[in-house]
Formats: C-alpha cells, sequence, structure tokens
C-alpha cells in the first residue's frame, strides 16, 4: 500500500481520545478515515488547531456562502496550488453537496467555464485572489463582490477559506499527503443516494 | 487614529474570557496588545484556532530551530507575500530574538544578503520554496536540509511556519491589518535592554 | 443542453461525407461522438488538418511511448494550459488505456505525485517544458532523456504531442469547447470492462 | 554548413512525390526551400497534416484579415515563444506582404509600438491572448473585437493561426529549426520589386 | 568588519580630488560615507556619470515632485528589485525627508498599504510599471497620472527616477553593495531633530 | 514624419555647445543623428550623464570584452526588455562591429539559438540574469564566468552595460523613442564595406 505521508502516520489507537473521537465520527459519515487526519496527526497540538480553523470555517451555520459554495473555493485555490490531496479530497465533497458530478473536474480545471453562477464566479475571481496575489486587494474588490449581494462577513468568509487552504495545500506538499482512493469517484455516479 | 482593520475591532473588554486573558498576557509582556490580536477577535472561533496554531509553531521548545530562526522564516515569507502586518511585527520580534538590530531589514528585503550563517540562508530556501511553489518541493530538497543538520522534524517546522504565515499573510492583506506603530522602532537601539 | 462551442456547430447529416465516416467510426468506438469532431467541423478544411495530425501521432504504431503514456502527456499539458475539454477527454481516454482509475486526476493536479515511473516523470517534464518554455530546451534535454532510455523519434514523439495540444488547448478555449459529460466518469469504475 | 535541425533532414529526391511536388512549388516562388519543409518531412504524415493546417489557415481568401495581418499575428506570438525560425522567416513574409521594410522588427520587439493600425493592435492583443494564457478568453474579448470590426469567422482565423504558430514555434525550438539565410534580408530594400 | 563590495574599494585619499571632494560633501551633511559613494569609486568614470545622472534628478528644485515622494520612488521599485543597498539606504532619506518614521517600511512591504495621499499611489504605480513591465505604457497612463495633477515633466521625473535607480539596484546586486550600519536606525526616532 | 517622442525635441541649433559637438561627431560617423540623442536632448543634465555613462562603458578599450560582444549584451537585454529602440539601433552596430549581417536578429529573438561561442553565450546568460533578477546573483555566477575566462573586470562590465541599458530601454519606453529608420538595414548587406 502507497504511503499517505513522508512523515510517521500514527495509528488511531495511539491517538489522545480527543482526537480519536473526532476522527472515528469522520469515520462513520464518510465509511474511511481521510488521510489528512491520520498525516497531520503526527503533530497533535497543530493538528487540534487545524481540525479547529476547519470547522470554524467549514461547519459554521451563518453567512450566505452554501456549503457547496465554500468547497468551490477550496477545489479552484488548491487546483492553483496544484495540491492533489486537496483537490481530489473536496472535489469529491463539493460533488456531493451540490449534487453535481461534473462540477469539481471543471473548477479545478478552468473555474472561468465551470457550469456555475456568475454570482459564484466572482467568489473564485476573489478566492484566486486571496490565494496568488493577496497584495493587491483593495477595496474595488468589496464593491465587486458586494455588486453579487455579498456582504462583509462573507467576504471574510471567501478570504479566509482561501487563506486556511492555501495553509493546508502547503502542508499537503510538504508532507507528500496522499488522497485516500475512495474520493476519486465519490459523488460521480447519479444514483449514489446517501454517500 | 487610523484603523488596524477593514471589519469592526471588538473591545478588550467585550471579549470572552479565555481570549482576554490570552490578550492580557502578550500586552504584559510586549507593552502593548499587537493588533492582530484584536483583529482577528471579530470572529472568536478562528482567532482562537489561529492563536493555537501559532503557539504550536512558536511556543515549542523542541527541534533544532532557535526562536530568532523560525521570526527569520516568517519575516522573508510574509516579505514574498507583502504582508506589511508580518513583517512589520515579526521583524521587531526577530530582531529582539536575535540582538541584531539589522538582520530583519536584511532577511525583508533580500535574505541572500543577510548576515546569516549558510544554514539559516538553506532553512530559507525551503521556506520560499513552500511559500511560493510547494507543489515543486521534492526529496532532493529534505536531502539538502539534512546536509545543513536539519532532521525532518525541522523541516516540518520550517515548512509548516512558512505555510501559517502564509495563511496569517493573507488574512492581514483581506482585512487591511495594520501593525502597531510600536513595532518599527523596537530591537532596533543597542542598549534596548530589556524590550 | 448547454452549447458545445460558441461558434455554429454542423449537423453529422450535413458534413462532407469522408468527415461523416470518420466520425462515425469514433462514435462506435467509444460510444457517442466526442464534441471536438463537431465543434472543429466548422471549419472542414482545418478539420482535416487537425485530425490528421492527431491520428499521426497518436495511431501510430512505432517508438517506445505507449498509448497510454501518449495520454498523459497530453493530461499533464493540458491541465497546465487550463484546457477544461482535453484534460476531461483525455483523461477519460488515459485511464482506459493504463486501466488505471486515479492516474488522471493525479496527473492533471500535479504530475510529481502521480503513480507513475521515473521514466513517465522525466518524460512529462520534457512535454511540460516544450509546452511552457520551449526556447530554453536545449542538449542537455536530450541527454537527460535518453538517460531513461527515449531514443531521439521518442524525444520528438513527446514534444510533438505537447505542442499539438497546445494547439488543441488554444482551439478549445478559443471556441469555449464544452467537454461531453460521458468522459467525467469513464474508466473510474473498477469493473467498467470493454468501455 | 550549419546544420538545419537535431533531426535527420531528407534529401528532397527521396520524398514522396506530393510532398517533392508541393516544395518544388514554394521554392519556385520563393527562390529556395524553407528549412520548415525539409526539417519536417523527417515525419511525412505530421508533414502532411502541417502543410494542410499551414494552408487552410494562410491561403484561403476568406475573412477580412489580410494576407500581412495573418503575419504580423505568427510574427508577434514567435517572438514570445522565441522561435527563432518563425520570426526570422514570417518577418520575411510580412515585409513583403506589407511592402513596409520595417514593420517585421517592430512587431517582433514589441507590437504595442509598431506603425499599425487601432484595429491591428486589438488583433494582436487577442493573439498574445491566445498565445500565453487562453484559459482567460472570454465574451470581452469578442466584444472588443466586434468594435473593431472583426466578426466572428475573423476571430476564429486570429485565435486559430496565434494557436497553431504555437505548435509551430514548438516544433521549431524542439528540432533547433534554422531559418534560412536568405530570409533576413528578403524585403528590407525598397526597390526589392517582385520578390 | 564586513566587506560593502566584492570589488575592491578604494580609499578616500586615493581618489582624484573631484570625487574626494564631493564625498566628502556628502559625509558633512550625512555624518559618514554611504558605501555607494566608495564601492562604485572603483570606476572614477562611470563613478562620475552615476553621480552626475543621481544629482540631475535628486537635487532638482523644479517640478511638483517633493524631496520625499522622489524618495517614496527609489524605496518602492528598489524593494521590487530586491536591492538591500537602495532600500535600506534611500529608506533612511525617505523618513527624514518626510519626517515620518514609518513611511519607508510601509513602502517597502506594500506601497498600497502605505499612509500616502492618493496622488502618491498613483504615482508608485507608474513608476512600478516603469521597473517591470515599461514595455506596457502607453497614454492611458499618461492620462491618469495628469488626473492626479501631474504633468508630463513629473511623469518624465517619476518614470526617470524609476529607471536610474533599477541600474544602480543592478549595480548593488552586481558588487554585492552593502548599506551602511548607520542607515537602519536614522529617521526612526521621534526627537531625532537635526540628522 | 512620425514623432520621435512623446516629449519636445529640441532642435540641434539650439542645443549647448558641448551637446551638440558631440551629437555632430556621431552624425558624422553615423551618417545621421541617431534620435536618443535628440528626445534625451530635452533634459540636459540627464543627458550629459547618461551620455558619460554610455562612453564609460561602451568606448574604453581594457577588458576582454569586444565592441560586439558589448552590443550583443545590450540586444539580448533590450529584446527582453521589449525596447524597440535599443533592438533596432544596437542590432544594426552589432551587425557592423561583428560582420555578421545574421547575429542581430539571433541574438534579439533567442539568444541561445544565435551563432556565438559557449563563452558568449555564458556572457549572455550572466546579462539576462542581472537584467531580469539581479538579486539572485551569487558567487557560483562569478566562478562559472571565471570558467569561461572572464575576470572580475569583465564580469562588472558585463553586468554594467547590462544595467546601464535597462535604463536606456525604460527610459526609451517612457519617451515612445523611436529609432531611426536607418538602423533596420545597416550592416544587413554583405558588400556594405564602410559603415
Amino acid at each position: 500500500m502507497p504511503r499517505i505521508s513522508r512523515y510517521p502516520v500514527p495509528e488511531l489507537a495511539d491517538l489522545p481520545e480527543d482526537m480519536r473521537q473526532r476522527i472515528l465520527e469522520v469515520q462513520q459519515k464518510a465509511g474511511f478515515v481521510p488521510n489528512v487526519f491520520l498525516a497531520l496527526a503526527h503533530r497533535p497540538a497543530e493538528w487540534r488547531a487545524f481540525v479547529a480553523y476547519h470547522d470554524a470555517l467549514l461547519l459554521k451555520d451563518s453567512g450566505s456562502l452554501s456549503k457547496g459554495e465554500r468547497e468551490m473555493i477550496i477545489v479552484a485555490t488548491s487546483a492553483a496550488n496544484q495540491c492533489l490531496y486537496c483537490v481530489v479530497a473536496h472535489g469529491a465533497i463539493l460533488r456531493i453537496y451540490e449534487k453535481k458530478p461534473l462540477v469539481a473536474d471543471q473548477v479545478a480545471v478552468n473555474y472561468r467555464k465551470a457550469d456555475i453562477t456568475p454570482r459564484q464566479q466572482a467568489m473564485l475571481d476573489f478566492a484566486m485572489k486571496i490565494s496568488q496575489r493577496s497584495h493587491e486587494v483593495d477595496e474595488a474588490d468589496f464593491a465587486t463582490l458586494r455588486g453579487h449581494g455579498f456582504d462583509d462577513e462573507d467576504i471574510w468568509d471567501i478570504g479566509a477559506i482561501s487563506a486556511f487552504f492555501g495553509l493546508s495545500n502547503r502542508m499537503a506538499n510538504l508532507t507528500g499527503m496522499r488522497p485516500n482512493d475512495e474520493f476519486y469517484l465519490m459523488g460521480r455516479l447519479p444514483r449514489e443516494k446517501k454517500a
């Protein structure tokens, strides 16, 4: 079986209880343990911060960004950073949330060609700017996004998701993190009812 | 007084107790509250994850990277990302840790010209690769760093600090975060004994 | 049904006989007509040259490049050019030729992380150099490839496939060519016996 | 005499009749055999497709692009790809078609400074976008060109010429194709009446 | 004491009288001899031309650019060229002229975030365009600057200062020129009355 | 007649005597007044410094760089900066000095393909590094050049010529400087005996 990280990967059984519990929850939901949870568990303190940050951005209920839209941001920016783990894993989640089997590949290759709304295009333009040249962000960007119906808290969400997954992309590239084989097919089959 | 963020900035008194305590500790040590703690406090859940990640990377005692070397990584990569807050704030901390009033400006402008060791140059070469083109990281990078005496845990530290401050840089650019005026002069005066 | 091109798309029945025959052959083999054959048919003379060039590079039997390897070159360089049509369509063909359901996504996102041989990595390094900075090609590139067992005819093949699909990528981006929905799933299911 | 290609170059007498006829025609017109016809003849099937594509784009009579304008596109994009063969050979043809001895060097160095019309500037802006970042092409580009009097078939011509010579540039850089010495001076002398 | 240049550095006493006089003047004003005057003195003829060009741009009284604004141009463009000498030395002069201890670091890290006027932002946008992609300068740039109250002579000044310090940056990087330690602190202390 | 500069161009008769004398000398030698002398004469103090710098680098007799080699540096780096004036004017001078009618176009389009020696290739590699990323210059560059027989004074010459013409390129792009029509043909005709 191919290694999932350049670094030692702990056994689930050897992890502190809080980490183990969180991972078991994910496993129950996804049917397997996504490798990021095991690969980053090599460093428990960093793992806890990473998961807390992830949850703060992706699990919260407020704001106008749908869960699928948050995944679009992850897939588009991770493709720009050439992060195999994040494109494959979050591509799967995007397909499932959006119930659109094609959208993840479209967003990964060229989001300008994806079957998404103009509002979502504008969201991804900004996410890419944060990802690739955040030093040029200015008031005009905020005005453009407000013109598409995003408020300032939404804009923070877009920027923060792009920024956080920029960290995630770099950790995956550092560790040579390997996506689970399961992700590649998830959400691609039309009848796949409960995923 | 100039705004320190595009977003609302909470009053210290209005923050949850755990956040307030942590901020008061920093204030006691630094003599003032670094703006990042207030600007990001607009989002408490994200703030807690951010501070936990920061502490896991910068406060830990293990590994061969000195505290000054960790700050070098922050300053070099933040300059590449043109993040005003991080270059100014961590430049100050770098000067103080290294007790070298010139090193922060050198590392910020062109780390290849800085008064640092070849080992530190190699460390910054890798930090910059993680920051700017992490998708090209490969085994040869690990071999080079090992040749300079870094072990794999040190390499994780270098990469993770670069990755985490890439997130920090993007949040600072998103929020228009302003560095405290105090940072600009810190560590520049020779006799400045206790800072 | 979404448009497959910014330009008028001819009906199969309206095409000259030679074009219609060639397209029916592909349809029989694939089960559907790949959109590139219809979108480019707007210009019959260019279509004939395009298909002849394509066939000369991909259908020939000589040389040491396997059919799967030729598709790897197409997928890697088309991803660099952000060509949705070519990544999706040739990703499908790559999966089928290699009988490896994961390899196309790996090569598309970051070929340095793909489950391929060092010889294939070197092949893709050169294909990417032809694609992105062919003006820097020099004798050292030929020496590297010969060291991996490629002869000069193989090197022409690698370069010519990269160059030809650079043309294809630009035509797809010009016309806004849309990949057939069928491609996205092809070659992903383990039992998919005859595809 | 310097080699004209890294690869074996066939003798005219050894080529299949159709290729030989076509080459003799060019020789009669130009006074010599342009090296591209011999260098690419190493692969007859690819040669035939290449020449057919070339002719479909450059010899057709329809559309509003003059023959000189088509050569401008070739020279500008080939300079961006640093293709010595195409800049020198098509620079010569451009001078002759336009009867302007300076225009080729102007377009090759910086087309924004060339003695051409605003319509031709817009044409070259789009040709360069197809050449360098075709993934960003969108409806606004079409609107701009229509504003300069180009119809959609003209826009296809501009894009296809840019795309095809991107292939040609890469083949020339792959093979180290050398331009004939004759091209350098062609069309530079005012009285050169019939070229 | 660290070397100030890769090349031999003449003694003040060994220099021709005109050079010695000019350097003594600077020393009297600054309190020390800026290393650029000694490092470039290795080539007297080039030194004289360099100093004459410098003086023509920075010592002249005409035009609407203040002395501080000229230094802003130098600091912003030198940071883009990663020239340690020029950022540190002219950062000091900028602080002193503007009597603003923070402005130099702001302009060096990201001039878009600096405490400067919109007119100064536009000035730096153009200086950066001359520095990084002067081939794209066009009439629209002149119109923008005129809209901020600059006349064409001011625009020449902005462009020429950017161009001249591009030369200076490259000479400093070629020679490994080291800034005097004194520059780092100059103009940072509020009461520093006469500097 | 097309304008040679965006800025006012003085009449030869109106210039100060020293400038007029220098220009008449050039006119006598070249047969016409190169436009750079008139366009930059709009600012006499800058003109004098520019010409003095130019002469210090190009008219000196010491060092191992031939006059033709100095022109190669100018043509290669000016092409990278897309400076029409310098490529055309110095291309002409290069042809004449080297008595090789093809070399200037080769160096301008892709110096890696030019009919020059490996030593000259290494010289141009370094000139391009100074021109495009001088912040990365290090001791290894000096070692490479010494391996080709250049001493440190030669290396200064290479770097300084690249740096100075970087200034010249930017001034030409700022002023929209137009090359004299005469340059385009100079040195192209084999018998052109006395040039």
